[in-house]
């Protein structure tokens, strides 16, 4: 195990009605006046925008309001909410939404108390030295951005699709809440609760897959999770009331990516940076991006450690062992997952992302180049530009 | 699942070196002038003591020392702490040791800023509102107090060992910062290392036996803690130094209590509550009174819910489910965890805990019902005066 720092200062409110708690969330954290960010009309169906608009009434605390936020979220938004921001003088920032909104808001807090530029953080020009406090109130399952340091934002000039470097400086933009109301995510498309459930469990593969030794503890709790969201995914598609089943994923999702399945170990990340050109050249939904990416890889890496595929196999897809052959489990193992994920209604194959094709392969690993450190990446298998190539031939199938 | 709210912000700060970070993070956290509180000479011999002021020194944090804590703290040592704050105006409280000098940190914290006797907070006469904060330097693996709001102290007027109520209130005890250096549990007497397995063992049990349906998730991390301590625990006893497993134990013990494993299900705590009254009585080791415990606890109640003793015993303990009769698979699962504790060196019945007899049982009842609400407790199975008796007579073999 390697050394680590883990700093997860959340609050985490979760369960039905919690949305009733955020303006009493808000002051409990420093707010006074708020902006409240959100996307389309899914927050106004659903009831979570009355709700909790509602308690920010009752609370006290008035709010501006940034709307229309949307997937793969981009700079133009976070430029405006900064600007709403110090010229209202806004003290919290609300996010009523998923990983999209939750990551406007960030890039938002991070922007406002700084003189320059926000795409500073993300180019590597400057450290992230503050915020504005974020709070958020989750309405899909999926990117754990609600528990998480991450922030990925797609700059329109560019079309580069880029995160704040992974340091312990970003633990500044964890959110000091988040209200986790499972109901809010039986409405979603089941594309959209396919599309999250693949993304958490590219988290926690992200971490899983790592040439750490010792690391049994945090093994077993990524196996825990991965098993519970291929238990609970297909029950939330089924019936999209499964309350049961819906709060399973929204809190696998949290844990996902709070790094409580990364602690003490190099972690991957490859499918994400690969899977961050898809998105950035087609549009196309992060978790299907990442459906086709990750079996892909696997292929591509597997051969650098056999058993630990093997034990992926048995451990969350019950296959049996094959101690004859254990390629033979660690190959069932990339097989059963690409099942699962074309049972969920997921693409697995480039061609099934609209617009994408073979041809666009040396351009997506040009445009990767342009991105500061742009290669080599991946903790687990160092992947260059050809190798980003093959694994990205790997999909078209 | 039930609605819950989870807070663990503790900054952790885990592996070989890490005490070195102890002055930033006092001064991270706001601290300028520190009370510093240990045991004995442990802490000496094992060099956390000598890391610990040194980087108080080169952080130019002066400090006051209060140690010769001991196991089952003691009331007088926080009346002496509180003393020391107020007087000295400190502003930070750095526990250096395990779960009875950090649960005297904590308590100090609290009393210091309580215009009354400290006290009041466990016998439920006032309400904890406030603390001076509280970081930690651990070097056992057991009370998981470093991440947890957990703070049981002995009043000497009476020997009652209580715990402060467990509320949303209590997390204001939770530490800012905890520094895990397996190193430091190296030096352990073996007794030790095996009393705090059984403990967070027992942290994670009182939270897997509940009646509260759809807790897939967390069953599965409180399962995936208990195997890494099953197999973590009899390595760090034949080899200290096994630095891996010294690891698994570290962070398992912390994520034990900080309600990882807990969050969204009613827990139970009845090993947990009779335990206090056999270490008020003899003066034992927490984690020796729990495996004298926990066991008889499962045999008295385990036909309540045999399916899930019979995921206990497979899940945890690798043993084949018998489908035709699931008790015979419950038992087996009783029975290998008393073994495993034995194993590991530690008593099982009553009579291996020196001074106690039988003929105290009617006592220890007595002694629990002046606790305020003493009768009944266990979330579980409901345990009054007759059910306590009988657990206990259970641990007289």
């Amino acid at each position: 195990m390697d050394n680590f720092t883990f700093y997860s200062p959340t609050l985490f409110a979760f369960g039905d009605g919690q949305a009733k708690t955020t303006g009493g969330l808000v002051r409990r954290f420093g707010g006074t006046k708020a902006l409240l960010i959100y996307g389309g009309g899914s927050v106004k169906r659903n009831g979570a925008y009355d709700a909790v608009t509602a308690s920010l009434k009752e609370a006290g605390i008035p709010f501006s309001e940034l709307s229309g936020i949307q997937a793969n979220p981009r700079s133009g938004k976070v430029y405006e909410g900064v600007g709403m921001v110090r010229k209202e003088g806004l003290d919290f920032i609300l996010a009523l939404g998923g990983g999209s909104v939750i990551d406007t808001a960030k890039a938002v807090g991070m922007g406002a108390v700084y003189d320059g530029d926000f795409w500073d953080f993300f180019s590597g020009k400057a450290e992230i030295n503050g915020t504005v406090p974020v709070g958020t109130v989750l309405t899909i399952s999926a990117a754990g951005s609600e528990g998480s340091n991450s922030c990925v934002i797609t700059h329109e000039n560019g079309n580069l699709k880029w995160s704040i470097p992974k340091s312990e400086k970003a633990d500044i933009v964890r959110p000091k809440f988040s209200i986790l109301d499972p109901r809010y995510t039986c409405s979603l498309p089941a594309y959209q609760t396919a599309c999250g459930a693949v993304d958490m469990m590219a988290h926690i593969c992200e971490r899983y897959f790592s040439n750490t030794p010792d690391v049994a503890l945090t093994d077993r709790i990524c196996e825990a999770l991965l098993k519970t969201i291929v238990d609970a995914a297909p029950k939330a598609m089924e019936d999209p009331n499964d309350y049961a089943a819906r709060a399973d994923l929204m809190w696998a999702g949290m844990l996902a990516h709070n790094n409580s399945c990364g602690v003490g170990r190099v972690q991957d990340w490859a499918s994400h940076q690969i899977e961050h050109e898809l998105s950035a050249f087609y549009d196309c939904a992060h978790g299907a991006g990442l459906a086709v990416v990750m079996p892909a890889w696997m292929e591509f890496v597997f051969t650098h450690d056999v058993m630990r595929f093997a034990r992926f196999a048995v451990e969350v897809f019950g296959c049996e062992m094959n101690y004859a052959e254990p390629e033979d489990t660690a190959r069932q193992g990339i097989r059963r997952l690409r099942e699962f994920f074309r049972s969920l209604g997921m693409p697995t194959t480039l061609k099934e992302i609209e617009g994408a094709k073979a041809e666009d392969i040396p351009k997506m690993v040009a445009h990767r180049k342009e991105k500061p450190n742009g290669f080599p990446f991946g903790g687990f298998v160092k992947i260059g530009p050809e190798e980003m190539a093959e694994i990205l031939r790997g999909t078209d199938q």
